[in-house]
């Protein structure tokens, strides 16, 4: 009787999954035809930009659309790396990092500079950096209005460890609880795949966040 | 030791299930990104054409940026429905097909007419009649040229019928296969619902589709 409703309960997953990943699918192609339509869009500002002859606020407004069109590509991308399969799980971190650096580039004012070492980590540990970095680059775009703004990947013999920080707002963590900022989140992640995260931040001081696992490749 | 099996299969399936919906979640999350960026983006290119003064190819290259960033915007929202669970179950079949009318409207010169009467289908039929208008309105973009396309659903009491007609291009059924043009797929669909799919078209003079649904309501 009981495994008779496993097997029911197995026969309703299964139905679910496949129509889950139909509409990954589905979504995907979709998303091919958005990417494209971002693409052209990009030449024709650069081309309208390039010929010049526009006055200031035109030209501003042309800039701005730029940029516009710039985090939108990015943010595609990382759509798209949610809609494949595998695909965070298979990608080089630095590049996962690369687009998301981007991301911020287009969303502030901040000058970003990226310093990443080429690695995939098993996937429970791949994934947790990716989303804590998510999480990270999320809240600096939304709270920090940083100048300047650091991410760097490190593939040391002892440890690979990643750090974001920028020159922004920064926060008391002693003061803004583990659930504001997602920070709950990101320390549940670390946790799960024994790494260990660092927040360093105080108002108006910026922030750094450093995510370190050691011995990671032990748990492929 | 079969039933073991099924467990150990159910655990994995869980598993998955839970993967492939929080990336269904943190994509939905990007999604409003993007979205609120494309209507920026429309925004600043409406009040830069809307001052005027500019040359033609400057005048010409906005209306077609702003064609692009309607067109991206109507395929963002199609994104969407894929990306929110139950979203295609629950929505009034005339508002995914007006969205679809979008995006005809953004891609073709085509002038685009709709005729469509409010009803939501027990859940297969509407996902049905929605992928098979997906493919046709595919179909039209790609191959058809059109210069006008009338996208009709009426709700009778014997039956509820989907029509897409356009004046393009048009195609000889007899001489495409099945395989061309995703018909197969479309057939395969109809049939799965019990509605009869008719295809009208010859190279030349357009492509009339039409899908009828009849006493759906009892399929609940």
């Amino acid at each position: 009787m009981q495994s008779q409703l496993a097997l029911k309960h197995l026969r309703q997953q299964e139905q679910e999954l496949a129509v889950l990943r139909e509409r990954q699918r589905i979504a995907r192609d979709l998303h091919d035809a958005v990417s494209q339509t971002l693409f052209s869009a990009g030449l024709m500002l650069d081309k309208l930009i390039a010929r010049g002859g526009h006055d200031s606020f035109t030209e501003q407004t042309l800039l701005r659309l730029t940029d516009l069109s710039r985090s939108a590509t990015a943010e595609m991308r990382t759509i798209l790396y949610e809609l494949r399969p595998d695909a965070l799980a298979n990608a080089d971190l630095a590049d996962l990092l690369t687009n998301l650096a981007d991301i911020v580039s287009a969303r502030t004012q901040a000058a970003v500079e990226t310093r990443l070492d080429s690695l995939t980590l098993p996937d429970d540990a791949q994934i947790a950096v990716y989303r804590i970095a998510q999480e990270a680059i999320n809240n600096l775009i939304k709270h920090a209005n940083p100048s300047s703004v650091l991410i760097e990947l490190v593939n040391a013999s002892d440890a690979v460890t990643l750090t974001i920080a920028d020159d922004g707002a920064g926060f008391d963590p002693a003061h803004s609880g583990a659930g504001r900022f997602g920070l709950a989140n990101m320390i549940e992640r670390a946790e799960r795949v024994g790494a260990a995260l660092h927040i360093d931040s105080e108002p108006g001081q910026g922030t750094v966040i450093r995510l370190r696992l050691e011995s990671v490749w032990e748990m492929a």
